[in-house]
């Protein structure tokens, strides 16, 4: 199943559910009012969701309106929690170089994760509103999961079977804050403005073999005003996202909802670029001696999508966003 | 105005207005069902409810009932966002010789936060199900603040004007997980499980004098086991608590009803005692050369109670947890 959430004015939207080609629509409210209902009564209401997804396939469910990404809300536009991962381990190494902070420790058999703001994500196309240039503004490009409800001291293998839905976000950074929060100790947060979404969040089955060892094997193809960026893929994934989720439950439960990321992916070939711009730009320093990408301006866009591994777009949809100042969002 | 939330069941839980003796409540559910949905609609709802309190004071309101804190939930059971400050430098600088992590750049010039999990809070005599009691089980006093809606980029003087209620919690920590959190730059996640609060929130002017300068002047009691371990004031703080909501909110805004905690509350007289176990083992080792007390056990019990200068109960009511194992509380 795929879903989406149209903006309707409240905080958790309207739920529909998206056809196979992304291109209809049906609302789905008569089951679920909102995603984040149906992850609440996730057992009640599978078996009519699937019901009136396969009847939109059929075209004889009532109510098929053509699926626009920029009526769509992030598909949770809020969450209970929001638990962001660093586990591409070739992202985090070059991340410490750029960042010029101290070894992480254990960084290789125990995850990194920092806890995000989870109240008031974006949608897909909605514009970034930031209060400086000067922060460095940046993307990142990501895969992530949406949970049911995680016991404390989950294992790993369990922690697999409490995946709901697979996403894809942009975790937007402020690197010019990032190396001062991390030596705190206390983890980012000035440093993480409001994370973004692609507009529909699907079921694992969705994916096919695409998701496989709690990793989503799909390249992230991403796009900064036009221009390509990189197409890191899925799968060099460090630990998978059932790690992740053992990680974040290991001393508290997860209520239904959390979503929990894989960190910026990224792979060992340079040949894949980035999905993020810091990657690029350390890359830059060791390879070639100099920085030369800067930070983004207000007024650049960055696009975000997901393909198979046989070209054909994956079933997220796309992010495509504009950076604006905070003050003129405001205004406006 | 105090608040307190009834469990039923729900995620939100069922509000009630207090009386000022705490001995008394009445339902305020025709009103606003959830302290939440006040907090969202905070400019219709302010008036009846205080219309409210007002009768039940005057004992004209229907249906005033006792007021039962081993009933009650946090006053928010769930929130947006949960961001703990560390304003009070002494426990600060007490605690950085505690882990032996590195100095905190720009310590005493710039509020540290880390962001927490806000989907699961504990209420006031909930039992505490922690996974092990080699992970160094600490309580944490503090004092925090409800927002209304939060601006991005608000100024520390105007985000005062957001503070909607005051709130008394204890920060469960794991002490033996936190410096390796710290060390990762990602911040605290395994290191705090969830957050208990006392059972009354209140309006800052419940507070009177105590109130001021974005501060709560007033002693928080704690008992571990029935014995005294301490009463520091909340005066000392070196952050009021409009610099850490401007703080939290440079590059987001803060959605209704998101709290902002103090950090444990410190003073420098060693009279005042702890407010926190770290706090005082590492005051142990710096005075007598040696640490004597250990971190808690299961079925050890702390009780926290705010009280004014002149003696008189605090209006928070009282904070009384046992510590209990997680595969006990699981099964139970």
């Amino acid at each position: 199943m795929k879903f989406a959430t149209l903006k309707d004015g409240t905080l958790d939207g309207r739920l529909v559910l998206v056809s196979h080609d992304l291109g209809r629509a049906v609302a789905a409210t008569a089951i679920a009012p909102s995603l984040i209902d149906a992850l609440q009564r996730w057992d009640a209401v599978q078996a009519p969701l699937q019901a009136l997804a396969d009847a939109m396939e059929a075209g004889t469910a009532p109510g098929i309106v053509a699926f626009d990404p920029a009526a769509c809300a992030a598909p949770l536009p809020r969450c209970p929690q929001w638990l962001d991962g660093s586990a591409f381990l070739n992202h985090g190494r070059l991340m410490e170089q750029a960042f010029n902070t101290p070894p992480i420790p254990d960084f290789e058999t125990m995850p990194v994760m920092y806890q995000g703001a989870s109240d008031d994500f974006l949608g897909p196309r909605d514009d970034v509103p930031l209060p400086s240039e000067a922060h460095g503004i940046d993307f990142e490009g990501e895969f992530g999961v949406v949970c049911g409800p995680v016991p404390m001291g989950v294992s790993a293998d369990a922690a697999l079977s409490c995946v709901r839905l697979l996403v894809q976000l942009n975790d937007w950074s402020l690197r010019a804050l990032g190396p001062h929060e991390m030596k705190t100790g206390f983890g980012f947060l000035q440093a993480k403005p409001s994370t973004a979404f692609a507009p529909v969040a699907v079921t694992p089955d969705e994916l096919g073999d695409a998701w496989q060892g709690g990793r989503v094997r799909m390249k992230l193809h991403v796009q900064w005003n036009g221009e390509r960026f990189g197409e890191p893929d899925g799968r060099e994934m460090n630990f998978h996202f059932g790690e992740l989720i053992a990680h974040a439950a290991r001393t508290r439960r997860l209520s239904a909802g959390c979503i929990v990321g894989s960190g910026t992916v990224s792979n060992r070939a340079r040949g894949a670029g980035s999905a993020c711009i810091a990657e690029r730009r350390v890359i830059e320093k060791i390879d070639l001696g100099a920085i030369h990408t800067p930070f983004m301006r207000y007024g650049d866009r960055v696009r975000m999508q997901a393909r198979f591994a046989d070209g054909r777009d994956g079933p997220f949809g796309a992010i495509d966003q504009r950076v604006v100042p905070a003050a003129a969002a405001a205004e406006g």
